[in-house]
């Protein structure tokens, strides 16, 4: 049994000694509000509310939904723990004050929304997806559509869903068939088959909100004719109570390799009444003002993963014993070693440790872009809101990619770390795996994300997106002169030159061969992951050594993480030079094979 | 849905055009029964069972077993599958003729085992983990105990399991509690608790023959008190017939994260009825004579889990419509192109089609010296024994560790492939996934073998085996004269220096600190697994292309195996450069870390 206790020591370490966001604060619009008493407050009860409410729910949620005569229920204790949930304000915490929110900063949300979906990550997925169609519904809604749907979904008394992907298209929503059709009242009707979709029913709330992609009788085909409706389960009437419901029905729910707890379901509408959110045919584009931001959430799984996974796997590894050290008898009178002595466990468990604790530094990055963005769109800054939105972007794909193919991996040591017992499912450490397995595919698979970074982001953008990213670690490289950090820093800059030339020689070689892109998409993108993270390191590492030097704090815990630097550097970006010596290749390799020659089976 | 088709045209190029198995076959006892005739026949017979009886059950299957007032029952169509088995004589293949078996070649066998296994690994496990008990008794039974265990083993009569872990030990079989007390009659009351016992209660036989590593009374502590006993289900009389049950039951299955259909027993010993097998305290030793030839049986998990799952994401590829080709529309008419245009998804399935056919390749090599080990024994060679179990020994933990690894990593891209719906139990391919996670830590998890190929087979061994299998390397190198070899030829050359001034630098690394041992291990098993799969398929390559000289055979089906090998050396053996530079570093960053400071939660 996973016993989650929330990192706060960590969450504390990015947020005050490496990023300073009392400072970011002050410059955010509700950052006044997010002292730092208010800020320890905050985290300290969401830690409580994710061991004590959320974590316990974690195993036996994994039994999964039930789904009977058209409804889903929600496994044993969620509903209540639900309940908790909205009556502790949670899900109101950076929505707008003038539409019933408290107005703390996004990033401050965001460590909440870590540790309760490291917790569990199903029962995230419920207020963590509504998120999606609130933000919908705050970028693109109208006064009125804020009103009605908005305010009732940021208290959580209701819940929304996104609704994407139909069965012959999840990628490429141009090829999306659904229609809606105007009944001449300003509502439509909305028909067609919508699977895939998370939270689409549940016991949780009284009332869903379905975002919905669908075309308009008429509409061009492709993505250009696609356009965003807000679908509720009930029809609300004008004083806000719940009217009739609408024929927007869950047809099945979906068995899957993991998350049980959170239900997948299959959405039939059959002439549901819609109302339209954002222009006619600029859906897709709707959906792409937030997307950024709506990755980092899927991101944080990654982080989940392998904190959780590392917390199952270290109290094992401390525990059993197995086999002595290669150097002699640690506990002789023991009858063996404790795993702790072996120089392979400890590099599983390292690994854990450099992915959870450097992706969440990664991620916290980006939540603190995701302030400024936040800030740039309040004040009505569009220049400055693509400034930001330009310096996530280039992350976004990196986050969400290489975060959760890096959590898949931690979440395999962990199991790996208990041998057989890993396989074992009492033991917690195999559900990690199986639920960490759907991380990499939702919210644009890895291949997608890679054609994303390495295609738009990159190429397209003319590495505008890169140099700025690049600026920011060249400062940090020039600023940092100490000399502990000699060697993390050397590496850093010679690393960053690589990434530039790499970039160049791509791009050379795009320019004669199209297919080039899509060939070194992901191991560019990995490539990217490994250079990025090790900038994260280099600048934690740089923050210890200035508390260790103050003689500020835990030193013990600024020496650890000083530590797994050292090993991050020595032991994981390595990798990196098998992605680069691979993403250069040509893509003859890949593309020569015809069709038919790939198998001879018949 | 994965229809499996066995590979047949795949094993004839490897047995016929790679390895010339009939010039091998001749130089064996009871090969001449292999004609390639009989050959032809056995392999095509094997594949319709397995394709058209196993492959069936293989999703069902995922239900799982039954465990009902101590007994275990297999899943819907086993039983009826497995008695087709023994009625076709498939388990005694390869067992000698003078105890009722047919005496061909295990190779043969072994290509039966592949079939059967990628068709439903679970169902494999069955008469698979029997072979281990019938080598036990074979290698260390009295003519007694082969005439009463062995024959009805061998028929698939009974079934046979082995029972070595218990709850505080699976590696470090040291710590044993399992007692045998003599009865003074010759046989031995065995009492203590075996966990994961595959195969340790099931409906298929009508007897069960555990192998029990148990300690003598006074037994030294350790190793080297440790012994192995025959405990049959049902106590065998002596005219064969069944007596009485034997206080040996199953207390509970394990709820696993995949192979369902197979059942993971706890197995409780009440003072059971037992005999002892092999000397006295010489149980482990035992234990070691066939362990290589038995992990051959885990490796062909990772080749079996490559395989079925590309056979799964191929023809999804070629189906789904997503995107444009990023050089353009191939099917303009269509409402988008299939994944096949896209160079990652060719990736995916190019790196399933190498894992898959290259670790065949390594395979069957393994099988071929299998053959020639147990030629040696039959004419009681000791010393042509060892030198082919030093041979294979030097391959075995690679085969293991290597091939399940990255027929992990075979299925995770099946998984991928299909985006979303990978995440879908109706498609398979999870199946695939969950499976395929025990290969890497059953018969000794990956760091387990990892230790036994450096610390063992290469350190303490003193590069023997090493340089026996590298003379191989250089005798092929320098044997493959023609200029279209080239590009593979001088990459394996300079790979091969490399790995051996790496063993020496590691040698004197881990003459300073033993800790070097296993700090660099798995990166080395992994190093070495990259490189041996570089000269498997080169091996491959050559003999295509000396095939398409001669213009002899499927032209098309050659080619494919040169642009597999061609994409192996570019897209995948780079990745050997990353676990280079970091199995050569020093083990300070992994063990520098105080136990107390992997973690500051409390």
């Amino acid at each position: 049994m996973v016993q989650y206790k929330a990192p706060v020591k960590d969450i504390k370490f990015l947020m005050n000694d490496v990023y300073n966001f009392q400072k970011h604060y002050q410059t955010i619009p509700g950052g006044d509000e997010a002292t730092e008493e208010m800020v320890d407050m905050i985290l300290e009860a969401a830690a409580s509310f994710s061991e004590d409410v959320i974590a316990p729910l974690y195993q036996s949620g994994d039994e999964g939904c039930r789904f009977e005569n058209g409804n889903v229920y929600t496994p044993k204790g969620f509903k209540e723990a639900y309940k908790q949930y909205v009556e502790g304000g949670w899900q109101s915490m950076a929505t707008p004050v003038e539409y019933g929110g408290q107005g703390l900063p996004i990033s401050l949300a965001l460590a909440k929304s870590e540790m309760i979906g490291t917790a569990n990550w199903s029962w995230g997925m419920y207020p963590g997806l509504s998120l999606g169609a609130m933000n919908t519904i705050w970028m693109h809604g109208t006064e009125a559509q804020k009103r009605e749907y908005f305010v009732p979904l940021s208290d959580g008394r209701w819940m929304g869903t996104m609704c994407l992907t139909e069965p012959q298209c999840g990628t490429d929503l141009g090829q999306v068939k659904t229609k809606a059709e105007p009944n001449g009242d300003g509502s439509y009707n909305v028909t067609g088959t919508k699977i895939f979709i998370s939270s689409g029913d549940h016991d949780l709330t009284e009332n869903i909100i379905h975002i919905v992609l669908a075309r308009l009788p008429g509409a061009p085909e492709g993505t250009r004719g696609i356009s965003l409706f807000i679908v509720p389960k009930f029809n609300v009437n004008t004083d806000g109570s719940l009217g009739e419901r609408n024929p927007v029905t869950c047809g099945s729910i979906e068995e899957k390799m993991g998350i049980h707890a959170s239900s997948t379901c299959v959405m039939n509408f059959d002439s549901a009444k819609g109302y339209l959110i954002g222009p006619e045919n600029k859906g897709l584009m709707c959906m792409f003002t937030f997307m950024n931001t709506a990755r980092i959430g899927t991101s944080i799984q990654g982080v989940a993963s392998a904190e959780l996974s590392f917390q199952g796997a270290l109290p094992y590894a401390k525990d059993r014993r197995s086999m002595r050290a290669l150097t002699g008898k640690k506990d002789p009178d023991k009858v063996a070693d404790t795993l702790m002595v072996h120089p392979d466990v400890r590099r599983m468990l390292l690994t854990q440790k450099a992915i959870a604790e450097g992706g969440r530094a990664m991620v916290y990055n980006a939540a603190r872009i995701a302030d400024l963005m936040n800030a740039a769109h309040s004040k009505g800054d569009t220049e400055l809101y693509e400034k930001y939105d330009d310096e996530l972007g280039f992350l976004t794909p990196i986050l969400k990619a290489f975060l959760t193919e890096l959590g898949y991996e931690a979440a395999n040591h962990g199991v790996q770390v208990y041998g057989g017992h890993g396989f074992i499912k009492e033991w917690g450490m195999e559900q990690i795996v199986r639920d960490a397995q759907i991380s990499k595919l939702y919210e644009g698979t890895t291949g997608v994300q890679a054609l994303d970074l390495l295609g738009r982001k990159v190429l397209l953008g003319k590495f505008k997106s890169f140099n700025t990213y690049a600026d920011k670690v060249s400062a940090f490289t020039k600023a940092t002169k100490r000399p502990e950090m000699k060697k993390f820093i050397r590496t850093l800059k010679r690393s960053m030159i690589g990434w530039k030339i790499y970039n160049y020689r791509i791009a050379f070689k795009a320019s004669k061969n199209r297919d080039m892109v899509g060939s070194a998409s992901v191991d560019y993108l990995m490539y990217s992951g490994y250079l990025c993270l090790a900038y994260y390191w280099a600048m934690m590492a740089e923050t210890a050594y200035q508390k260790i030097e103050k003689g500020e704090g835990d030193l013990a815990f600024y020496k650890a993480k000083i530590q797994t630097a050292e090993f991050y550097f020595e032991r994981m970006l390595p990798r990196a030079k098998g992605h680069a010596k691979m993403m250069i290749k040509d893509p003859k390799s890949l593309m020569q094979m015809k069709e038919e020659d790939f198998s001879f089976l018949d």
